[in-house]
C-alpha cells in the first residue's frame, strides 16, 4: 500500500530521468518568512519517435490538514476503512499520480513494450497556485516538451460515485476590485450621516448593478462572446447521469435557480456567472458600530466560459460600471480594476487521445464516461494547450464525495485499482489510434 | 489647576450630600473578565422650596488614551500649552463638572446665598453606554429626582471657535441587521456559480434599496413623521455661525450633498439620514477569494427625528425589506431585527431655563448663543426628559475644535473660566425667572 508521506516522487526517481528547475527560487510567505520552492519534476522514460508521447501532469503538494479539524483517522497515515483509503492528498493529487506510475510499471513488471513514451510534469506548488509553473512550460517549449504529442492531468473528480467521466473544458475567472473613496478615515453617522456621498451607498449601488435575481448578468455585452449551444452539446448533457435531488441535498441548497439537469450543468460548465464576494474596509465584525466607512471596496468574480476573452471583460466591466457610477452623481472617487484574469479552457473532444480515453473507459468499466466540464478554473490545462499547442485531456479517477480540500479525504480502493488500469488501457489505445 | 487624574468626585464628597448607589453590580467584559460598575454619584446642595432645583448631569469616565497613540503630552498630566488645557477627559466630561463645582464654590466663597438648589447625578460609564444609568433614572425618579426643576447636561461642544451655544435637539437611531441565509457554510464560486440564489447578490439588493444617491431615504413612509419646518426654525439656521468652505475642508470632504449652511445643518439635526455600515460573513480581507458566502449580514442604522419613533420605523423598515425581498424570489431566508432603538430628543426653546441660558450667555459673553442640535445620539437627554418629565438642557462649555474621544484632547483655558463664569450667571438668571 502507498502512503501519502512517502514520496512519490522516490518512485519517481528510481525509474525515470528527471530534471530538477527552480532550485534556487524562492516564495514570500504573509509572514514574511522565506521558503524554497519545491522543484518541478520534469522526468521521461522512452524516446521512441514511432511512438506517440504523453506527458502526465500532477502534484504531491496537499491542502493543509490537521487532525483536530475533525479527521476520524490521522490525516498523514493512509488508513483503509470499508474500500476507502483515508489521508490527506490520497485522491488529490497523490492517488492518481501513483496509478499513472503503476500503469507504468506495469508493462515493465510484464517485461512488455511500452506503446507510448511517457514524460511526468510533477510539481509542488499547485495549492499555492502553481508558482513558477507556467514559466518552466514556457521555457521548457522547444526542449523537454517539444517531442509531447497528449497532455493528460487527473487531478479532478468525476460527477458521480461509480461512473467515470472525461473533463474536456474548465472555466475561466476574471476577479475585479471596484473601490469607492471619501477619504482615508472613517465617518461618524451621528456627526456626518445626512450629507455625504457614503461610499457604501455607492459600492453597495455599483455591486448591486452586475447580476439579477435569476442570476443573470447585467453587464452589457458579457453574453456576445458565449459560444453557441448546438444540439450535439445539448445531447451531451442529457447523457449524463446526475441525480439532481441527490446533489440538491448533499449540497444543503433548498432551491437551485433551475429544474433541469441540463439547465443546471450548462449554468455551472457553459454559461458565465458572477458571484459578489465581499467588502473590503466596511464593518465587518458581530455587533453595531456606527460608522461611515471612507474608503470601501467590493470584490467580485466572473466564472468565464468559451470563447469568452479576459481582455474583452475586463472592459465591459469597466464601462458597465463607469457608466452606473457617473450617473449616480457622486462626489467620491470610483476606481476599478481586474486583479486576476484567468482564460476558459476547451478542448477539441474529437481528438485521438479522447477517443483512446473512451474506448479504454468502456474496456475497463464497461460503460461511456459522463462528458463533463468543471464550472471552476483549472489554469494549467489552458497554459499547456496554449503554450505547447497540444491537445489536453483531464481524466479523473476520483468519486464525486472523495472530498478534496476537506476533512477525511479518501480515494476508493476501487478507484485506486481501476483508475491504474484504466491508465494502462489508454497507453494501450493512444498507441493504436495515433 | 485642576488635573484629569485627580478626581473631582473628591470635590464632590467635600461639599455635597452624596449617595453611592450601585455598588455591588458588575459588568462583563469581552474577555469575561467581570469589573464592578463604577458608583453613580447622587449629590444634593440646598433644599429652599422658594428656589429652583436644577440638577447637574456629568460623567468622570474617560476614552482610552496612550502616549503613544499620538498625544503631544503625556494624556494623564493637565498640560497648559498657549492657553490650551491638554489631557484625556478635559472637555469630555471633566472640564464641564469642574466648572460648575467651580460656579457652586463661587457663592459660598464670597459668602452668598445660592440662588438656586443644586443636585448632581456624575457617572462613571457614560463612555461605555451609560450602563445602569437609565434604570437608577426610573428608580429614583419619586425620590431623588422629585423635586428637579431643571436637568442640565454639559457634555458636547460649540459649533464654533468662540461663540457660545445652546443644544436643544439630538437624533435618535434605530440599528438594524438584515440576514440573508442558503446555508451555515460557504460555497465556492466555481462549482456553484451560477446556479444558486447567492445570498450576497439578494443582501445587496436589500441595502441598495434603502437610500438614493442624493441622500434620500427610500423606505415608504419614513419622512411621514418628520416634523415639518417652521419660518422661526428656519431662521434659527440662518442666524448660525458656520462656516462651510472651513467646514468642508476640515472635514477632508470634496463635495457635500448640499451647498448652503441651513441644508447642511438641517440634513445632519432635523431631517433623518440613512448609513450602511458593512457586512458581515462575507470576504472582507485584502486579496481575492472566490467565496459565495453562505450566510451574510448587513448592518445600517437611520438618525431619526423629531417626531419619528423606534417602534415605526422598525416597522417599517421590516415591511420596506420583505417587499423587496419576496420581489427577488430567492429561496434564501431573510430576517431583519432593529437591534438598537433609541429616540430622538427636542427640547422647547421656550422654557425658562432656555431663556435664563441666554441671558446668562450675553451677559458672559455678549453674545446670543448658536441655537444647535447634535446629530449624533446622545440617549440620556431623551431619558431624563421622559423619565423625569422636566425640561433637560445641553449648556455646552468647550470649542468645536477640543477634539472629545481624539488624540490632544484640550478645553481652552479661555472656555473653562468663562464657562465658570457662565454657570454662575445661569444659576442668578434662573433663580429670576422661576
Amino acid at each position: 500500500m502507498f502512503s501519502p508521506s512517502s514520496p512519490p516522487a522516490r518512485l519517481l526517481e528510481k525509474a525515470f530521468q528527471y530534471i530538477d528547475l527552480h532550485q534556487n527560487e524562492f516564495v514570500e510567505l504573509p509572514n514574511g518568512q522565506t521558503l524554497p520552492i519545491p522543484p518541478i519534476i520534469l522526468a521521461e522514460l522512452g524516446n521512441d519517435p514511432k511512438k506517440p508521447t504523453v506527458c502526465f501532469y500532477g502534484h504531491l503538494d496537499v491542502q493543509p490538514a490537521r487532525k483536530e479539524d475533525g479527521w476520524l483517522t490521522d490525516p498523514y497515515t493512509l488508513t483503509e476503512v470499508d474500500g476507502k483509503l483515508y489521508g490527506r492528498g490520497a485522491t488529490d493529487n497523490k492517488g492518481p499520480v501513483l496509478a499513472w506510475i503503476n500503469a507504468v510499471s506495469a508493462f515493465r513488471s510484464l517485461e512488455e513494450d511500452l506503446p507510448v513514451n511517457i514524460k511526468f510534469v510533477i510539481e509542488g506548488m499547485e495549492e499555492a497556485g502553481s508558482v513558477g509553473l507556467e514559466e518552466l512550460v514556457r521555457e521548457e517549449k522547444d526542449q523537454f516538451f517539444s517531442s509531447v504529442d497528449y497532455i493528460v492531468i487527473s487531478d479532478n473528480l468525476w460527477l458521480s460515485q461509480r461512473k467515470p467521466a472525461l473533463t474536456y473544458g474548465t472555466r475561466g475567472n476574471s476577479y475585479f476590485r471596484v473601490e469607492v473613496k471619501c477619504r482615508d478615515q472613517d465617518f461618524h453617522s451621528g456627526t456626518f450621516g445626512g450629507v455625504l456621498n457614503e461610499p457604501m451607498a455607492d459600492l453597495v449601488a455599483l455591486l448591486g448593478s452586475l447580476v439579477d435575481s435569476s442570476g443573470h448578468i447585467l453587464i452589457p455585452g458579457i453574453y456576445d462572446q458565449v459560444a453557441p449551444l448546438t444540439e450535439e452539446e445539448r445531447k451531451m448533457y442529457k447523457a449524463i447521469h446526475l441525480d439532481l435531488e441527490e446533489y440538491r441535498r448533499s449540497s444543503r441548497v433548498k432551491r437551485f435557480l433551475f429544474d433541469t439537469k441540463e439547465e443546471i450543468l450548462m449554468h455551472l460548465w457553459r454559461y458565465p456567472s458572477l458571484s459578489i464576494h465581499g467588502i473590503e474596509g466596511a464593518f465587518d465584525e458581530p455587533g453595531a458600530k456606527t460608522v461611515i466607512p471612507g474608503q470601501v471596496i467590493g470584490k467580485f468574480s466572473i466564472r468565464l466560459v468559451p470563447h469568452m476573452d479576459t481582455s474583452v471583460v475586463e472592459k465591459q466591466v469597466k464601462q458597465h460600471l463607469e457608466n452606473i457610477f457617473s450617473k449616480r452623481n457622486s462626489s467620491n472617487q470610483m476606481a476599478v480594476s481586474m486583479t486576476l484574469g484567468l482564460q476558459p479552457w476547451i478542448a477539441n473532444i474529437k481528438d485521438n487521445q479522447y477517443l483512446a480515453a473512451k474506448r479504454a473507459i468502456k474496456t475497463v468499466f464497461g460503460t461511456e464516461p459522463d462528458m463533463i466540464r468543471d464550472g471552476s478554473t483549472i489554469p494549467i490545462a489552458r497554459i499547456f494547450q496554449d503554450t505547447i499547442q497540444k491537445s489536453v485531456m483531464m481524466l479523473p479517477l476520483g468519486a464525486v464525495d472523495d472530498g478534496e480540500h476537506a476533512q477525511n479525504e479518501k480515494i476508493n480502493r476501487w478507484n485506486y485499482i481501476e483508475g491504474s488500469k484504466l491508465f494502462a488501457a489508454f497507453f494501450l489505445e493512444l498507441a493504436k489510434l495515433h
